[in-house]
């Protein structure tokens, strides 16, 4: 049986609908999937976007139907205003509520796996003050805690000890138990999408602590991870000094991942090697979950300029998993 | 008169004096220079490495003369054995040496600019423990305190507020009053390299710290310190997502050099981009001094292999200094 895959739609206010009406009118999105989000929504950017795209609401992944779109709409849909480029209280409510739906799907079975295009912190926290990001929100629905985040492109994959903390936080939590955790959710991700995978491990301070000279996290923390993960069969080295294992990794193509201690580590290079093109996998989960690298774009939300890459490789990225975890 | 620029030959065990032979060799080295070093090692790596290179003992920087390698030889010389790859604690001394002698001569005129190639941090604290690194030594020669480097590339220039602390001393540092100093003192060297000059400040924590959720440094330190900049007429915006600012920079072109907060925010895109062929540049001091962005590199001392290209790059750089200052 073809796999069927859900993409969420994503606040209705940001990008998310738009370019997904955009890719898959401009036949960008190869495999058989179901929209999880609100047919009135996708109407509104159809019509105001002009895009040529056929709307079909179905109940249940199991009832995919190529060449329309397939929706499965949210049961507390209303008839709420569509804002684009504005916090609305209901889209947010909205997107959070199709991220369940598709978590719960994919736990059940009925999708291979989930792709998430961007919700609004804002625009959820007016109707779930608590909420914290998608991350955080499939970890509870999966019974998931020990999660991280992986940012892949074509060139680089990387892994954090930590993402969305002040740098502050994310140094105290630069500590062996959390590290031996990523590195080994990162070591079971690539083993399932590479055939080799060697993996290095950036140290926090600059060059690495150079023998403590700078800071000490890397002899305390760090490498006594590390020797734990070799002792454990990963194929893994470190810690480097950062500045300069990313051009191994990139240009010297020494390493498959890299594992870093801070959200801004990975993200700086991956951004700056590919903008639009890096997607992001939630590693420790039961389900597949991938996700674009971006947020809601305000700014450009409505006027169909914002690019289907990140969108398009991350459904691809899902396929690559899914295929890996049947193989 | 024609400018005579002075060049350190760096750790006698390291790459260093064999780089500057390869690129004199090669006829890299277009300006008029002296060598602040030692004949013995110089002639050592001539003929195990087989360079074309003609040597002339001087005593002064007016005695130079075109088609010889003029070298000005330190007063502790002693016949030390050269020891590629290997720490020593003569070769450390006379570095040191070198680098105080051309610092003085910078500052008495005699050279434009002095050139740095690299000191070993080991050797030189074998026989002075407190040696910390040239950026400490030259300040100290010229009476400046208030000094920061700027990395500088093609692509890129960065300067940073914090360089080698560890990451918990780095973030002690984000103060307004360092943060303003390092704006003033690269806004004042953009000025004289470039028509115009636009800065980014970049953020300390992930995503510029998203309103205070992942930290208060911009609010508190960051933004007051580009406030007071832009109120003094400086060309600066910020603070931004560190994540998304070099890809502005490099990708789109909207800024010229961008204000790091530690060390490898910097470093990391910076030797990702052009690892051979960025630039040190000390700012703050009374003399213009640039240096290479690499070290002794003990693993390939003594083979010919080490590349030639950021010497060149230091080389010329210092003169783009020079000729904007005399303009």
């Amino acid at each position: 049986m073809t796999p069927v895959y859900g993409i969420t739609q994503g606040d209705s206010s940001g990008i998310g609908p738009e370019i997904l009406l955009k890719a898959y009118a401009g036949r960008e999105l190869r495999p058989a999937f179901v929209v999880y989000g609100d047919e009135r929504v996708l109407d509104y950017y159809i019509g105001t976007l002009g895009y040529n795209v056929r709307l079909r609401l179905i109940n249940a992944p199991s009832e995919y139907e190529p060449e329309v779109l397939n929706v499965i709409v949210g049961s507390s849909s209303t008839q709420y205003e569509i804002t684009p480029g504005r916090l609305n209280r209901e889209s947010g409510a909205a997107a959070r509520e199709h991220v369940i739906q598709a978590a719960r799907a994919a736990l059940a079975g009925k999708i291979a796996a989930m792709v998430t295009l961007p919700m609004n912190k804002e625009s959820t926290q007016l109707s779930d003050p608590g909420f914290v990001g998608h991350t955080e929100l499939i970890g509870e629905v999966c019974g998931a805690t020990d999660v991280t985040m992986m940012l892949a492109s074509d060139e680089l994959i990387v892994t954090h000890v930590s993402t969305h903390v002040s740098l502050v936080e994310a140094i105290a939590r630069v500590k062996k138990d959390r590290i031996c955790n990523v590195i080994r959710l990162t070591s079971d991700a690539l083993r399932r999408i590479k055939s080799v995978s060697r993996i290095a491990v950036a140290g926090l301070n600059p060059h690495a602590g150079e023998n403590g000279l700078f800071g000490d996290e890397e002899a305390r923390e760090i490498r006594p991870a590390v020797e734990w993960a070799r002792n454990n069969g990963m194929k893994v080295e470190g810690p480097f000094p950062p500045d300069t294992v990313f051009y191994a990794a990139v240009r010297r193509k020494q390493f498959d991942a890299i594992v870093c201690m801070y959200h801004d580590q990975g993200h700086v290079p991956m951004k700056l090697l590919d903008f639009e093109g890096s997607v992001n996998v939630e590693l420790g989960l039961p389900i597949i979950r991938t996700s674009v690298d971006h947020g809601t774009a305000f700014d450009i939300a409505g006027k169909g300029i914002a690019s289907t890459k990140s969108l398009v490789k991350a459904l691809e990225f899902a396929t690559r998993l899914v295929d890996a975890h049947g193989a």
